[in-house]
């Protein structure tokens, strides 16, 4: 992607607003607001780890495909024009974690930050991004229209390993109609930086789900009668891997609460 | 991609004898050989410039598309299936770099490896992976019809950085009839994996080259009227950075002497 394409000024106003609403205390999920502008996920480890890291995001493009990688010390993005963002502010909340546990949530990060010189930082594509073209096509997102987060799981497929860092896939679930299905494939296989086509359609227990009323993450999904559970992988892949390896320290978005960018999802749409 | 995915069989023995009769002295540039599977680009660097170098590729998947990342100390790749490849000895010749100086060429790799057996390896993805496609739409690629190597000239077109390494983007040509051009970009944009669209279209000056006909690697062009240059980012991107960046110890393939791999080229068609 040529990064100097950024959303119409306009565009960049309302994500602007939205940017310093969340740095002054909004605190919900994501999930429609700023719409048409590209929503990341974020994971943040020692530069110890930032090989392994980066190695582990190359073997998994589709859980885990990386749209920025911001170097140790620095707190912009090459994906935000406007030069008074950063992201130690920006994400509602964001979650600590020591030795795979998550350690605490906050809705500040500056001062651990601060504490953490060395911290290497990778923005992650979200499948926020193609929910305004599902909406454009005429399939509806339930979790938009019931004002909830996205639910989330925890997936039995494996991620391929890299170095240190192995763990299984979390996948997003949108229950779509029956006959959008095909459709919401198409629309979404055009999209690989943020996600692409599902992983998964149908039964959630190949995916090791037992209750797709008990996400990992995020919130229980409304299903009526006539919807298939659709499942894509998910920029949340990354706290799967720092659980499963024992990171010593990383920072992380806390699911569904991401950072507002300046580049518009149609940025990502082949 | 999914790397279970390899080309049926009749194809896999073809890959096969492709690669030992390298291995036991072929010498030339592999364009339209095994024709239909991957060929591939090779940079390897030291465990200490890993994440540099890394890096470099995520900020810049054009000329970098990095298809497999090979660990130091191994010497095979998820791209063949062929238990018996070694990519020590698979390339039909290989350049040896000391502090951004070409210092020599071998054809077989596995003593210099055998000295530096920190080396992390880095596969990237090749121009050569579309040729079949386009001929199949009845555009000629004039290399193959010459049986000569691709011409690739180093562009003024900046990569973006990342850590110590920095350098140009490296460009391949070939000359297509004005009245193809279009379908050409139509059916390399398909393959994002493997370059994917031209960078550039027409008058080489704007890109820094001041005489087609004396290219920086491989072979010169032959240029019919009618025809405009068409310019792809090229694999050979790296060996500029390892020039420009001066890095201690690096290996690479010699340029157009490519691996032939077990995947399809269609494996990259979007």
């Amino acid at each position: 992607m040529n990064t100097s394409i950024f959303a119409p000024p306009e565009c960049l106003l309302e994500a602007q607003k939205v940017r310093l609403a969340i740095r002054e205390g909004y605190d919900r999920p994501t999930a429609g607001m700023a719409n048409g502008l590209t929503q990341v996920n974020m994971i943040s480890v020692p530069q110890d780890w930032a090989y392994d890291f980066l190695l582990y995001t190359q073997r998994n493009p589709q859980s885990c495909p990386v749209l920025d990688v911001i170097d140790a010390g620095q707190f912009q993005s090459r994906l935000i024009q406007d030069k008074q963002h950063d992201i130690r502010t920006d994400f509602p909340r964001y979650r600590i974690w020591e030795y795979g546990q998550c350690v605490d949530e906050v809705n500040d990060a500056t001062s651990i930050w601060n504490n953490h010189p060395d911290m290497v930082t990778f923005l992650i594509g979200c499948s926020f991004s193609f929910e305004s073209a599902l909406l454009n096509a005429g399939i509806e997102v339930r979790h938009i229209t019931d004002q909830r987060n996205v639910p989330m799981y925890l997936s039995n497929i494996p991620c391929t390993s890299a170095g240190r860092i192995s763990g299984n896939m979390v996948v997003s679930m949108r229950p779509i109609p029956a006959t959008q299905v095909s459709q919401a494939v198409q629309i979404t296989a055009k999209m690989p930086r943020v996600h692409g086509a599902p992983v998964h359609i149908g039964d959630p227990k190949s995916l090791g789900i037992t209750d797709l009323s008990k996400p990992d993450f995020g919130d229980s999904p409304r299903v009526l009668d006539g919807e298939i559970p659709v499942f894509w992988a998910c920029g949340v892949t990354p706290q799967a891997a720092v659980m499963r390896s024992k990171v010593p320290f990383a920072i992380s978005h806390a699911p569904g609460y991401m950072l507002i960018t300046d580049v518009p999802d149609q940025a990502w749409m082949l």
